[in-house]
């Protein structure tokens, strides 16, 4: 029996463009572990107990300075946003007094708050679909109160779960900063989306969506409005992105029902991963449109949800190409089953 | 007694771009570390011992295909470089075989190889100044033989330390993959330090060396070929970028008295790190032009060091802005006080 990896002269890896950055991934298929080898990892545990989370006092955690709070009809807090206590962002002027010699900086001006769901021990993937489509409330409830701020140019929306994903404190909380510039990766997204449409008259998320749905071997999960899949050029294992089907590059925009919809198939894709790699670290986000007072008619909304299973090493922040060692396909097969 | 982070409307952070890809970092003083808290972190202890190092048997890891051994006069071996057994990207013909609709995709065609110094227990921060400038010797001779080969048109030269930076194998080794790409991270120096020239009409290497060496307070280390300092949008708590003095693109084209010189300065870099931050995992890596037959003169090669002082979380993953708790001004002096 001779494996297909060990013919001479057959890479035992394959390199996959990114259809929107052009950037690069490698699927190394000669190293690859079965699915539910990557369930086989030893957490971190650090969750000191509900007695002493932070997240539990609202005085120390700074919650009863909140500008946003959701209750149950018997009045009990069910969500609430308030300031980050240690912002990365803060309120301020923006100017360039912090620059020096050649090199440009500017006070980190903006927003940085703390999205609190009520119970310590449900992470987001233990949530119904309704008390997720709550968290989809909060963020849109905050997106719309921030964008237009002066000094507010993009909104990032995140969560990180575990303590592996950056997340130094258990309770479950997302974060959201409002920022002075368009972020990086967002600025890449958004160029090579409007450079996509020029050359192809398409946009290139819709083209995924659609290519995806009609392929189905990708698929996790979707419904009419909102499709979950394993990217082809996935950077992580187990990677899910979910996107509308529908054209839109505003988040902010989404209607209730629709965000009924996303709650659906959100709850889906992550839930799956929950299970396939028992409870894994991950961090998830919200690409939208900035909101810097220019149209990006050619962007598309979505969430990407990357489960921490592997670590950037040199190649990595050498190169900015990832190795992932499960391909896409085998991935989304996995999370599947995980759906009864 | 009010600390000037404290004060409202100060923001207790700020952005600084970087020069080069202009992309942002945040430098968060309000959450500001002291230089030595970062060594108070507990390393993964994986070293199962010389007796069970893959890298102590030359049948086992695959050494006796080497490329390349070097000898002491006693006979006895000090470096050596051999095919990776588990290789990311291996020989083979590029094609578009593997692409899938929209989707673009090659076989990871090219070359995956490792460089492994003698002695099992001492890393590469360990080794004196002759000992390192071999395993840059080890690094030119591979890069020269692979740079003409078919199909190869970036060459990554990387070393990780540690197993939370990604090293599987505790024995010191770096590698070297021979890639058919441009990786994207070289892609984006290479366009805006071009950018950078056009518009200014110098390096933009060369004015960093320039001015951190005249303005000394982010220096570590330096003499008349090299400068070793901490980056002022540094990515990550003690980053140090390594950079010869005098214009160059291309790492290979280094001269031996210039490797001596780098490996003083190299070597002063990654000591006084391993000695400030009590033995930290780290990563490093050359950024040297591609290879592809074209050329790159506003490019200017140099070696990134970054020791895993954090994790990337959301924040990161979303916008590709790396948040860092000390300033680089801070921690290059106390960088400079490691080395006698």
């Amino acid at each position: 029996m001779e494996e297909k990896t060990d013919k001479k002269n057959i890479p035992a890896s394959e390199l996959r463009q990114d259809i929107i950055s052009g950037d690069w991934v490698v699927i190394a298929t000669g190293r690859a572990k079965r699915p539910d080898d990557f369930a086989n990892f030893q957490r971190i545990q650090d969750d000191k107990g509900i007695e002493n989370c932070l997240f539990e006092d609202p005085v120390a955690s700074g919650q009863e300075k909140d500008v946003l709070i959701y209750h149950r009809a018997d009045g009990e807090w069910t969500l609430r946003v308030f300031p980050n206590k240690y912002p990365s962002f803060s309120e301020g002027k923006a100017d360039s007094s912090l620059s020096e010699g050649p090199y440009f900086a500017m006070p980190g001006v903006g927003y940085h708050e703390i999205i609190v769901t009520r119970d310590h021990y449900r992470q987001l993937a233990l949530l119904d679909v309704m008390e997720v489509a709550e968290v989809f409330d909060a963020y849109q409830d905050r997106y719309l109160d921030l964008m237009n701020k002066k000094e507010v140019n993009y909104i990032a929306i995140f969560h990180n779960h575990g303590k592996e994903a950056g997340a130094s404190i258990p309770h479950p909380h997302s974060q959201l900063m409002a920022i002075p510039v368009v972020a990086p990766y967002i600025k890449l997204e958004l160029d090579e989306s409007a450079r996509y449409y020029k050359s192809n008259k398409h946009c290139v998320f819709c083209i995924m969506a659609e290519y995806e749905s009609e392929e189905k071997k990708r698929v996790v999960f979707e419904n009419d409005e909102f499709i979950a899949f394993c990217p082809f050029a996935s950077r992580a294992a187990f990677e899910v992105w979910v996107m509308p089907k529908k054209h839109n590059p505003y988040f902010e925009r989404i209607t209730n029902q629709q965000k009924v919809k996303l709650a659906e198939v959100f709850s889906k894709g992550l839930g799956s991963i929950y299970k396939a790699l028992n409870d894994p670290p991950y961090n998830f986000y919200i690409h939208s449109a900035p909101c810097d007072g220019k149209d990006y008619p050619h962007f598309h909304w979505h969430i990407e949800i990357l489960p921490h299973t592997s670590t950037w090493a040199g190649f990595e922040l050498d190169t900015g190409i990832e190795v992932s060692t499960i391909q896409p396909e085998v991935a989304a097969e996995f999370l599947r089953k995980q759906i009864e």
